[in-house]
């Protein structure tokens, strides 16, 4: 819908929380501010709990406010009232601001934490309060787990700011009750295809951390490469790039230490039977399938994988899972994590036409399909990950719905599918069967995506004059997917406004247990894995914790637009090398680089 | 075209130089390898030349030669033979190479400079000559001038590697003539949409230098901000970012200082009359257009901007010109090269419905168009621009062809004009039309394509369900540009491929001068500037550089993947952040990420 005078508008957008400054991301679910104004805050001391947990968390977070001393860099504000086209109307309207600095100064900050000892594992009591009077000389937190307060602590340093005296001010009074949407909030690395920094790893925690989400999906290995120390078979890491791309264990855990510190879970991923090669090879050739074939994408009925490298595990050789079971429970034992994802993706048939013992398989019983092969892994792996201490596994959704490759006939309901294909329709399938689904749908979610193809000698680039251009349809270098499988990219809107519980009925949105964005790394590695990351991710963090409508159920994506632009200039101030949304002109000046000027207007469809 | 028996493929594909580790990009135009193998380089002491400029520079290499001892991370080899689908064939082949050590020590490069006086201008001769024999313990290098040197020492740091004891080796004997395709070869930043610190761009420079384009184009300003301290108007930076955000002009003669030592010629642009709002509305307001209006692109034919923020000068108000010259006399004095740009693009004709010196100039005169108004601008600036010093002054086509505007009747044709719509189509038109011509065409060569979209309240991404499932039609989520105008993403293959003389005559093709790769900056600032303009601006180097095209006239795109994969970690190595273009699994194994098992698919056509 379209309106002939902008002057028209005014009054149609009430600007939550115009009186204050901060505008922490994610959003807590309420958020109840008085109108007495900021408060300087003095040396903050933190009474009320010992848990190593928070005392470090709170000398982090207290050391990021002092150091930083942040202004906001986006403020909210309501859109700017224009000139009508084409003559002139009044001049911009003023957003009046109250001063802090009347009040008492804050010196205390008090944690009453139920039980510190619960363990940081799923459905983890992660809510909070958080309250400033304006009476009391302190911040008062009040959680069930230190988990619950190392979120409570992580809002509160978004809530103190500069003042214009150098100082620290918090904006107050302040009612803060918040507890997240989905028990599953995470971001997936992927240091099978490129190596990651423990650096750079460390700053991805870091990026987490301040935006509440609460799981890292590390795509521990691939095809390409196997970078982990394994002590059972230290060959595997002849399969690391370099001698300097290798993950120690003792790295490993330094990482699980690091991201327990600060509320996140680190679920590893070894992926099988499909997407392995490196590392396994190394143990026994005998138990890869197709590693020296050509991939064969040039001619799609003889092709072995769906990209660079092939190599898929053998399914039908009983030495398989003697070595599965090693590598599986070196890893189970380092990795402390109540979930554990052991893959299940893009099975490839033709990989097994290299598989001597699959084709005579196949041979002697004609009535053996793809189907029943999968079966086989799922019948005699599953055991084999259950057996250590009975954790919760998951699987990517192929192996029970096979968008991309085979299918097995009957799966463990108690396996978690993360879906990638087709949006909310398998999102409803995999819940209407009985599965816990983790939302990873690539149309949304991927943020590898729009880059382009990376595979080389690819002459559909060639094309030096568009083919489509008297009708104005997009095709591959004009308009359409550029190589990348799903273009385009996605931006911070596209993933916010992801409605993935639509249509589904109370029954299936339940088994939703929350979201996942992967960074599948082809084309990333030290260099642009946290521009790609950041701030998309925050937009997801902020989807899974409060959602993304207000309280009348209108989507509230316009109004995130100048919390996610002053959370990004955050994200880089604290060292994590996030990507700039718009030129800073649209931070500056709100809402001035919307599409539309009617500021309801995702409320309308469209 | 396929084929299935991929054994069959073998010795269709010759490899270039594939006794030698070291494949510099961009490709000389010539380059003989002897066959005797690498030798040791010692202490490489200078010898020929005491041009401060190659002295410096050869300081500079030598330094990155003895510090990095750089071990190439791409070598070319043929693409491995696979099994046979479905049955097993002979193992991989191992490509054979030589050792070097076994000759005396290289110790001395001898510089032969016919003048060293010549200055860095359009035109200036680059070729040069490099010679390694087998007996002589020096390096020869003959060039026409010192910027030829510089290219020559840029070539030999990429020769010189580590050897396997540690020391350093050179790939000898070798003889390379080598001179450029075009005489302009550049990159384009942008820094009115965000900033940019001079650490950064003098990483850009670094770059350049490393891949022989020679061409900064510095997109000064925009309709955004104003970075630029002028001492004539000191006001005029009240619209910069903020106080950290502008260049000094002792800032800016660092920047062209560093960039000329390293063969870099530096041309501003002042975009005017369209995308003319900071800055200018701070000396005047008169003299800028609708710079309080709504954009309106959601009521388009109110629309005043194809993007935030408005604003155009008042083409028709004396004052303006008066403020131009000001502005552009101090700008012009203080850039030294022989070009100068002028901008000219997207003028919007809405914008001047808020002026009412324009709405009385055409009710004055119903005869009147938009075409005569940006004539009075072309009739009355150009005069004030070609004044101080007769320099020659470039525009965007628009001015010409006025794709996305309106364009004047009359342009002089010693205007150079940069081309970025339509491809080789509007090459040709304006080549025909007797200009000479700046290659920018946006589907092959703007770097900042296919992130999505960047204005805010934009209802297009809250789509739940592919409309266009059923058919696998691409729309603007689903395969589709994602709200980014010019998406796909451009890759280095795409680049590469792009014959932008293709269907010239040969008097045409002699007017394109010429190639630059806009990375526009709306989504742009320090944090991924290396990374989206890097290594892909390598591609447009070797492009114009030596051509996209073997010996035989066919694409060498397959060639150049090795070379680029290894420049690409060379940049890196250099502290370029260039991004990741495959999984280093790609670059460990030649060709293994091809899409086309023919390595001469790209000859075929597709």
């Amino acid at each position: 819908m379209h309106f002939s005078q902008v002057v028209q508008m005014v009054g149609l957008f009430t600007v939550v929380g115009e009186a204050v400054k901060v505008n922490p991301l994610p959003k807590p679910t309420s958020i109840a501010w008085g109108t007495s104004g900021a408060r300087s805050v003095g040396h903050l001391s933190l009474k009320g709990t010992s848990s190593s947990v928070v005392v470090n968390a709170w000398k982090r977070a207290y050391r990021t406010v002092t150091t930083l001393e942040w202004v906001p860099q986006a403020i909210e504000a309501p859109i700017a009232i224009y000139y009508v086209f084409p003559t002139a109307a009044p001049a911009k309207r003023e957003v009046s601001r109250q001063n802090g600095g009347s009040h008492s100064e804050l010196t205390t900050v008090i944690f009453s934490i139920s039980d510190t000892s619960v363990p940081l594992q799923q459905g983890v009591d992660e809510s909070y309060t958080l309250i400033v009077t304006e009476s009391s000389s302190s911040i008062a937190i009040t959680s069930k787990t230190v988990w619950g307060a190392l979120n409570a602590i992580t809002t509160l340093q978004q809530l103190i700011i500069c003042d214009s005296h150098g100082g620290l001010e918090i904006e107050q009074p302040v009612t803060i009750k918040d507890a997240p949407l989905y028990p599953y909030r995470g971001i997936m690395i992927d240091t099978g295809r490129n190596f990651l920094t423990l650096p750079k790893i460390k700053e991805q925690i870091d990026g987490m951390a301040l935006s509440k989400l609460n799981v890292l999906h590390w795509h521990l290995d691939d095809s390409q490469s196997w970078p982990i120390q394994m002590k059972i078979y230290p060959q595997m890491t002849k399969d690391a790039y370099s001698v300097n791309e290798i993950y120690s264990q003792a790295a490993i855990n330094d990482v699980l230490a690091y991201a327990q510190a600060r509320g996140v879970r680190v679920i590893p991923e070894v992926d099988m039977p499909g997407h392995a090669s490196s590392g396994w090879k190394q143990v026994d050739s005998s138990i890869v399938a197709c590693a020296n074939s050509w991939w064969s994408n040039d001619n799609w009925p003889l092709h072995t994988a769906v990209e660079p490298n092939p190599g898929q595990l053998e399914i039908l050789n009983p030495k398989t899972y003697k070595v599965v079971k090693n590598v599986y429970d070196e890893l189970s034992a380092l990795f402390s994590d109540d979930f554990f994802h052991v893959g299940g993706d893009e099975l490839q048939t033709g990989c097994y036409n290299f598989s001597t013992i699959t084709t005579d398989w196949f041979a002697a019983n004609s009535s053996r399909t793809y189907a029943d092969l999968l079966q086989h892994w799922v019948d005699t792996a599953m055991p084999i990950f259950k057996a250590p201490n009975n954790r919760k596994l998951i699987m990517w959704e192929d192996v029970v719905i096979g968008a991309s490759g085979v299918h097995a006939n009957t799966v463990p309901t108690d396996i978690v599918m993360q879906s990638w294909n087709n949006g909310i329709a398998n999102i409803k399938a995999l819940t209407s069967m009985g599965y816990e689904v983790i939302v990873s749908s690539s149309d949304w979610l991927y943020l590898d995506c729009g880059y382009g193809g990376w595979v080389s000698n690819d002459p559909r680039y060639d094309i030096n004059v568009n083919p489509d251009a008297a009708t104005g349809d997009s095709n591959f270098n004009f308009g359409g997917n550029g190589g990348s499988w799903c273009a385009p990219y996605k931006t911070w809107q596209r993933i916010y406004d992801y409605d993935f519980t639509a249509n589904l009925t109370a029954a299936e949105a339940e088994k939703v247990i929350g979201v996942t964005a992967p960074l599948w790394a082809e084309q990333v590695d030290d260099t642009v894995v946290s521009s790609k990351m950041w701030p998309r991710a925050a937009a997801l963090a902020e989807l899974s914790w409060s959602g993304n409508k207000d309280a009348n159920g209108n989507k509230r994506t316009t109004e995130l637009t100048q919390r996610i632009f002053n959370f990004r200039e955050y994200l880089v101030a604290n060292g994590i090398g996030a990507a700039p949304l718009a030129p800073k002109y649209c931070l500056q000046h709100p809402h001035s680089c919307d599409l539309y000027y009617d500021q309801t207007e995702l409320s309308h469809g469209s």
